[in-house]
């Protein structure tokens, strides 16, 4: 049998066998030449797909340089805490428990300060309760007879790992020690049952927590002396950059829908215009940095006690608003076409509310980010709702702007047609196309609204934090001339409410 | 000096001293009596502060019994592992190293079979990559002499931890290999470090594994068989509620707006009603669960490689359309009261399509739980669209309703206003009346555009999945007929279709 497979083309040496059948000689070097091919093809494309992934991941890195700097972190940190293998003296001191401190650091090192000190101090307490109990458990066991002794510790190990397994459960242990209840699970096993063989177990439980001390020493130090990134600080700012970001999409998105903005760089805009949606999906995050921001020491700006939790609030607040964005964005794209002389008659209030709220939006954000109690926000405010009744005013003007073009010049059957039946004919079609508008007002005062909730849950936090006034802030800076940008910015503020 | 703080009322005893001044005789009872009371209230306060917490944990185990069951198997394979400790001849034989055996079972243990499969993989792999890496540096360092040795052992350690923790920031290496890089770090660093004095690297290496592995196999043994929890059973369940939620919190919603169910039970008719906020924020657990779906192998009616990712396509059109149900409810809620006549006039459209609507989520819901193809559903979404329609012809008819009730019967005067004006004054007041029920409107079509995505995507999911159509259900059945209660289910949709 033959197989001829693969040479269906070019040309071709053929041998007669013995059987009377005909090979097709294949040239070997065709064959190899292939296989050669297919391996260079899929080695290149093997390369250029690394070439890829390590041209993202550079690019990850470079958005955010504080993630190179975290990974040296980590590398020093495992670095030093090797030596207490290389160094003999210490080596001693501490025995074959030293590998303690390596997982230590491996484990407990993470990329904000207030995530590695909540593990820090999770693992720590974890250890720490877990040996006493592990002991004293020990202890009983031992003084209860041999055959007894194995049972008591099997049914401890069970009970404990059953309880503390639940509390892991239970949302508010999950958000602050869950890690501590998996430690003081492991913890207790390990000393538990490893004391029924080592009886040393005061010496291993000591030296396992001078270990495990050295090594989060180790970490909050590396962490927090080296380019500390804060999980607190990190919260503030994505609360501020969502809060621009919600004012850059409302602004750009109702510019976008009744001006023709051809001759903006579209990609930049498009980007601009969907930044909202970076808030829909933000909780996880806001949750989980303002859970570590709990465990940060004061930092900055920012007390011991600073009130993380009124971010989540206001964080919640914005999204609340997005959810309306998401919507008017829905409708500005709907395929009913509005009537381009109700648009044009309602774009000037429309945009002049967009702005105002955008305004009001990133006043919170200059707020939120200075910390100090703003002046001109009440003032903002009230511009906005002036513009919603403005805008409303408007509406109840529309109808007039639809008489028929021909008012004035019909006949008389037009006439009389119009007396049987006083509204219809000239409303019908204009009444359908103004739908969108009608809805696009009613979202943006809806809008309002939300804005109005943050403006007030960042009221609240000014409270709650001590936020400076203007004037305590221009005596620091008679004091301390410092922060010329700020004042400069404050200056460009009021500048920009002059204009409109 | 006498201190009579505390003795402001009753009768006193006083005691003349030396030196004139008088002593108060404060009762020593009293004092007694008050820090027993204080004591008793703190006690009494913790008791029952406990008592609550308790309270609400039993209630999070009674919600969902599987957490119960998944902290008694937790327990279950502690102490069967613990077993490698008492037993003397397993202890022999994997030695001191037995203690992974029970780190790995606290470490890799999770709620999910799948979550608990990504660990164990991860754990193994990446112990295994690591492992073998260390050996061959270690291999390397050993022949390059003593003082070469620490150096290229310190620099290996620093540049695998720098490259293992910055894999750790692309978003694929995290949600599929986080935990491996850790393993990988912390493997590589107590390998190439110990090794330096062990000198039994291979011996080291292997026992690690061993009892690596048979942690993971017991663990994986008491996650699989004993009650599973399948995180795929869960994503799939998971949406399949939140479509139920959705077209309850939609149907639900209008009913409220348009009719006065005073008589219903509030507490119940509310939560029903927010029910859509759910889903709002369920973006984390989604793709938490997918992520561990992945790893699972075949298990109910789902293949090895059933399509996860399509679930979380599904659940991101469900959002889509929640933040318009959000919206919605907004407006529902504003300040603006409706003109009764026309809420009347809509409020059967109204109510038909957030019916037609919510019946076709329902139908969804069905669809996805029973993975059969619906034959239902083209009906259905071609009944919601004629109800758009229908709702678009009232809205056009709207004006109608509004000649004010004195027409034709006005004087002169009134005549000829109408004239010079002739459309403003019977329209401007309920203009401003019609304005949320337009919005209403608006937004009922924009749920229905975003509904008619949910039904693409299932459809996409159908084909991806395999679903099988009612005929290959039915012959099923035939050699199968334990589905009644499917049967029931589809005959129940057609009765309600008749209704309707």
């Amino acid at each position: 049998m033959v197989n001829n497979k693969g040479s269906a083309s070019g040309l071709e040496w053929r041998v007669k066998l013995n059987d009377g059948s005909t090979e097709i000689l294949v040239p070997e070097t065709n064959f190899f030449r292939r296989i050669g091919l297919r391996l260079w093809g899929s080695v290149s494309q093997l390369v250029l797909s690394f070439q890829s992934f390590f041209k993202k991941a550079w690019e990850l890195g470079v958005d955010d340089p504080r993630k190179f700097i975290h990974c040296l972190k980590v590398g020093l940190a495992l670095t030093v805490v090797s030596l207490f293998y290389y160094m003999r003296p210490l080596y001693d001191g501490v025995g074959g428990n030293a590998m303690w401190a390596v997982m230590t650091v491996v484990v407990v090192f993470e990329f904000t300060v207030g995530s590695t000190l909540y593990k820090c101090i999770n693992r720590i307490v974890g250890t720490s309760l877990a040996g006493v109990l592990a002991i004293g458990v020990h202890w009983v066991a031992s003084k209860s007879g041999e055959k007894l002794e194995p049972v008591i510790l099997g049914a401890s190990v069970f009970l404990l790992a059953i309880s503390a397994t639940f509390s892991r459960f239970i949302p508010t242990i999950k958000a602050r020690f869950d890690y501590g209840a998996m430690i003081f699970i492991l913890t207790f096993s390990l000393v538990s049952v490893s004391g029924y063989r080592v009886d040393k177990l005061f010496d291993l439980a000591q030296q396992r927590l001078s270990t495990i001390a050295v090594g989060t020493a180790l970490c909050l130090l590396v962490s927090m002396l080296i380019c500390p990134v804060w999980a607190g600080k990190d919260l503030h700012d994505l609360i501020i950059r969502n809060m621009e970001k919600l004012a850059d999409s409302l602004d750009g998105g109702i510019a976008e829908y009744f001006t023709d903005n051809s001759n903006m760089d579209e990609k930049d805009c498009r980007k601009k215009l969907q930044g909202y949606k970076c808030i829909l999906n933000s909780k996880a995050t806001e949750d989980s940095l303002a859970n570590f921001a709990r465990w940060e020491p004061a930092h900055g700006n920012f007390g011991f006690r600073h009130p993380w939790t009124q971010y989540l609030k206001i964080g919640a607040m914005m999204r609340n608003c997005a959810y309306c964005v998401e919507a008017l964005s829905g409708c500005m794209n709907s395929d009913i076409n509005a009537n381009e002389c109700t648009k044009k008659h309602l774009s000037e209030v429309c945009m002049k509310l967009s702005t105002h709220s955008s305004m009001v939006l990133k006043e919170l954000a200059v707020v939120t980010k200075s910390m100090t109690k703003s002046t001109a926000i009440d003032f903002l405010v009230e511009q906005m709702n002036s513009t919603v009744e403005d805008l409303q005013t408007t509406i109840k003007s529309l109808p007039t702007q639809f008489s028929p073009p021909s008012t004035g010049l019909e006949g008389h059957a037009e006439e009389k047609e119009k007396k049987d039946n006083p509204i219809i004919s000239p409303i019908i079609v204009p009444f359908m196309d103004v739908i969108p508008l009608v809805t696009l007002s009613s979202l943006l005062t809806e809008i309002t609204i939300r804005i109005e909730k943050i403006v007030q849950a960042v009221d609240e936090l000014s409270m709650m934090a001590d936020f400076s006034t203007e004037n305590e802030k221009k005596k620091n800076q008679q004091t301390n001339p410092d922060n010329e940008n700020e004042k400069q910015g404050d200056q460009e503020t009021m500048k920009a409410l002059q204009m409109v």
